[in-house]
């Protein structure tokens, strides 16, 4: 199958690209330095490759992430990276049979996944994002009451997520040190062996960490990409064109198929004008024809991922590729019982 | 089961209002008047009441939204307002027991349709919005096209989308009339039965169609619902606050849970300040808890009910209320063999 012979519109994954983005990750951080993010893919053939490569720990942003981690075998250590209270899915969790450790930035979460058969913990820290996570100076107590519920609590968490998309390099190493001072006062006070932090923005900035959860360099996003980060763009949808116009032309990839929060995506040769539900206005800089295929780079890949069943892993981003594998996105959604 | 009980983030739709809406929009536009558009809301359940209201034609974007209909009984008269040359969909429309019609606005899309079995075809005509669509002078030659590869051309299409979402009603009421000149050059040439256009935002303004092809109307959306029109907002999704602030609060509904190309969700009683992968953080007016429950409305509802599995019909959009179905979001995805 030729990528060209994909219904569309389809995510097509560059395998080389992949491959590439894959091994300098794991060159820069072998084993479990680093612990990938698998919200950034969905889809455990690529957690599978991760795993093959010494990268045997895993972060997951929900529980339905953990669930199907496990299933696929991959859960020697998972970190649901993500605060819930949801007594169903935690419980789902803690009999899944993987090594599970969840975040906890607060006493009601604490008690939910002690009440809920959960064994292990790290207690989530704000190390300057307003998002989850506990006050630096309240990471003791929070780490005494969960040990007083029987909770093993390994350490800390604290995601720089404010700092990983600063284009300034040198902003980013000042910024990361910051953050990793408040985490350095959490963890003081907390101890363990884990100090889970970083994202693709970071990997090679923050060395406080004992482990960085980054996910988006293996298909590397919109935003990152303009960080002259050693990671390549692996990810487009196929879409084909339905309509051509003396000014412009429309092919079938719209907001159903591309995450919008970054803007637009963008086309090489091309300028895009606008999407709809199920189309793409463009300007092409060479004449286009009803059928053509043409690749669509959205802007942001994570949830873009999320939209679609299947990655089309194939010998390149062109039509005249081969596909070499459907993967399925089998991390989608939020419910267990999938 | 309760509103509250509903695992998060997961659509919830209030079944009251959306009930009104639908009658509404029957007293204004009844029977085949109305072509109700499927891709509003991707969801059979909602066709199924539409079509017992007298709506028994339905307009759809894509061939899976069209073959899911015919499977579910709804297939009396399938509309395909869209484009596509894919030969294996096009076949499975025209096999799969339902009276189908595809629009047309190509030699390439006119002998796809005819090389795979299409019987049905409308002219679709560009009347001032840059998508799909031919000149208003050529929709004439492109009938004779059609009728050589003995299509049946059943009249015109012409959907004035740069008109349904302007804010002053007397720009939608001139800009409408212009467009449907447009759309009339184009019937003159084509004839036939159906002139196809409109939306929720010209559901009352275009008197020329014979027939409106509005979706939005049902769950109404952000945008629309700025218009003064007479259909309620009956579509939330309800989160789980997951961590609380002195100062802000996070809930568990980010960008995987909600489209954002019309921008960040809306809340009551709280002000959005940003939306992650899986998390809204927001300024509460009021103290929050963690374990709460928050609806989060979003933007655009259209792409929204895309990212979800089942839509959750409810006596309101209140925790506290009772479930009173879970609908499947069935026409999900594009592919035809789901």
């Amino acid at each position: 199958m030729r990528v060209a012979e994909i219904p569309t519109p389809a995510p097509v994954v560059d395998a080389e690209a992949l491959a590439r983005n894959l091994t300098t990750m794991s060159a820069a951080l072998p084993r479990t330095r680093l612990r990938p993010h698998v919200k950034a893919t969905k889809c455990t053939a690529i957690a599978r490759d991760q795993d093959a490569r010494g990268h045997t720990n895993f972060t997951c942003a929900t529980p339905a992430e953990i669930l199907g981690m496990a299933r696929a075998g991959l859960g020697a250590d998972l970190l649901l990276a993500n605060e819930t209270v949801d007594a169903s899915r935690l419980r789902a969790m803690a009999q899944c049979g993987a090594r599970v450790t969840v975040a906890v930035d607060s006493s009601e979460t604490i008690e939910s996944a002690a009440a809920n058969g959960i064994a292990e913990v790290l207690i989530d820290v704000n190390v300057g994002m307003p998002r989850c996570g506990c006050a630096p100076d309240d990471a003791g107590r929070l780490a005494d009451a969960a040990r007083a519920k029987k909770l093993h609590v390994r350490g800390v968490m604290g995601y720089e997520g404010h700092v990983v998309g600063l284009a300034d390099r040198s902003a980013r190493v000042e910024q990361t040190a910051k953050a990793m001072e408040l985490l350095a006062v959490a963890y003081a006070a907390v101890g363990g062996d884990v100090i889970s932090a970083g994202g693709t923005g970071t990997y090679d900035i923050n060395t406080y960490a004992t482990e960085i959860q980054a996910g988006s360099y293996s298909l590397m996003d919109g935003a990152y990409a303009e960080l002259g980060l050693p990671f390549e763009r692996a990810f487009a949808i196929v879409a084909t064109v339905i309509h051509v116009s003396p000014t412009y032309a429309v092919a079938d990839c719209g907001l159903k198929a591309l995450a919008m929060d970054h803007g637009n995506p963008s086309m090489h040769d091309a300028r895009v004008l606008f999407c709809s539900d199920e189309h793409v206005t463009f300007v092409p800089e060479a004449p286009q024809h009803v059928g053509d295929n043409v690749f669509v780079w959205p802007a942001h890949v994570d949830p873009t991922v999320a939209l679609h069943e299947r990655l089309y892993l194939s010998e390149a981003i062109d039509a005249d590729a081969n596909v070499i594998d459907p993967w399925d996105v089998d991390l989608r959604g939020w419910n267990v019982d999938r």
